[in-house]
């Protein structure tokens, strides 16, 4: 993987041989400093930070101001955080740190469903929905039917598997986000004897991270944006099989390429039909003349690991 | 530097191809976020801290749960800051970070006393005093003589050099940390014409760093000890000179080897030397029997760069 391993410093011919003899035997200094650690697996991870870490500094040649600014933006994620706002996972986030434990933590595994982050939004107990229900629960937007199947990689339907989708509103909002406790935008259903679902939702609009925070400005100052790809959160559970935790994203979005958490894959990007008002809907529904329109998510499965 | 180098995760010959394309896909698209950054530094550092986190996540196959105790922990470091305790910089001096940055930001220079950590504990406006004056102010201990001369590398003597001192009381305690407002174990001096000096202070002991926050767990799960090697520090200016800040340590010192920040540097290990009570002291002071210890610190100072 050479294109993810550091570079050198470009700066590390000017460093003399003394300068570089006690920057690394610090380095080990301070790795031996956990060999005691009675965990093994803790002591594995305290040292591979360490060693990463001053591997990052001495890259960069991290300035004393720089250090303090680190510091300053450190202690302003900490000081923002709290029950009901995580800074620190927004960092993971925009970092890519969270897009990539969720892949090593659900490897490729033939052709299974590809996983992506989990999100704050996720609610417990969300209203459950027949096969062909709505999950808007009058939240505002376009109504999308969304269908597909539930199969293993060996391509047997999985019936009966527990579906949980999530969604924001037509203004980026998640029901959670509303001032009221409404339910809206979100349900779970089950796939059917055959592994098929189907349910009405909302076409996905794009809307930001929190972006007023240490975030927000470390996003600006790097020239990119806080906007997350449309798209639509989907919960997958089946006995024997690993939990999917995923979305689907909206071919031709804009975002697709700037997803501000990295969420976004190529085999996630669903085509979105859109369908005049005057179209029938597949199970008859009266939209009352409105636009609609309509996808197809056919999910598998990989077995537990 | 093979030994600083990140060493490749055991368990990467069980990771698909398929796998290791998306993980590393997903570096280079995190890293490719970055690109339209306005400030060329910030993009560096942007750029390597991002390659080193996922080396890093990749390396130790951080699970999700450790990923959520890093948050937490994180967030537990982040709430116990505030305008007195700075949790942010305990946990960059027990990973060795703080003196890491001291090391790269004052790098060798022939035979210029080496730099080490700055430490919380300095004080602006601290007492002047002359030299052979005494710096204890009242703080409780056994008395110490301090001499030495400031030079630069060239070896000629540094007269008018500003040389600041502070250190721990008996207990363990700076000033700062006293219930009152006393000023006590610091004191500012400066060296006379032939670039010499020399002040009593106390006999440096050993002290913790705050050690009930998370900083101190980790250092308690990682079977470390919060203890800093007895010392005295020291920040020394003069005119064209390269700032030095410093500290001294005490030759047989049983914590010499395990300073909870890495602070120690062969070179800044003194011999202190006790004298019993009755032997009479260099300018004639009485201390009433008391037993003393004395030391010698012969500075020298790199040319500012």
């Amino acid at each position: 993987m050479p294109e993810s391993e550091p570079s050198k410093s470009v700066a590390s011919s000017a460093i003399s041989q003394e300068q570089t003899r006690r920057e690394s035997a610090l380095v080990e200094q301070v790795v031996a400093s956990f060999a005691d650690t009675p965990d093994a697996r803790l002591k594995t991870v305290v040292e591979s930070l360490t060693r990463h870490l001053h591997a990052f500094a001495r890259e960069v040649r991290l300035s004393d101001a720089e250090w303090e600014q680190g510091i300053d933006f450190l202690t302003a994620v900490g000081h923002i955080t709290s029950d009901r706002r995580q800074e620190f996972v927004l960092l993971s986030d925009v970092l890519g740190l969270s897009m990539q434990t969720v892949a090593m933590n659900n490897p490729a595994d033939n052709n299974a469903t590809e996983a992506t982050v989990f999100g704050p939004f996720f609610v417990n107990d969300a209203p459950i929905i027949e096969i062909g229900g709505d999950i808007a629960g009058g939240a505002p937007g376009q109504p999308c039917w969304v269908e597909g199947s539930v199969k293993d990689i060996a391509g047997n339907a999985v019936a009966g598997a527990r579906i949980e989708v999530w969604e924001a509103d037509d203004d980026g909002f998640y029901d959670v986000q509303y001032s009221d406790d409404r339910v809206a935008g979100r349900a779970h259903l089950f796939s059917d004897a055959d592994g098929n679902y189907s349910f009405w939702a909302l076409t996905p609009t794009p809307y930001p991270i929190p972006d007023d925070g240490p975030v927000g400005r470390l996003l600006a100052a790097t020239g990119r944006s806080p906007l997350r790809a449309s798209h639509l959160h989907f919960m997958v559970t089946a006995s024997g099989l690993r939990k999917l935790v995923t979305h689907i994203f909206v071919r031709g979005d804009a975002l697709l390429e700037s997803d501000s958490v990295f969420g976004v894959k190529d085999s996630l990007i669903m085509d979105f039909d859109s369908q005049a008002g005057a179209t029938p809907t597949p199970d008859g529904r009266d939209l009352g003349g409105e636009a609609w329109s309509r996808t197809r998510f056919d999910i598998v499965l990989a077995p537990q690991r």
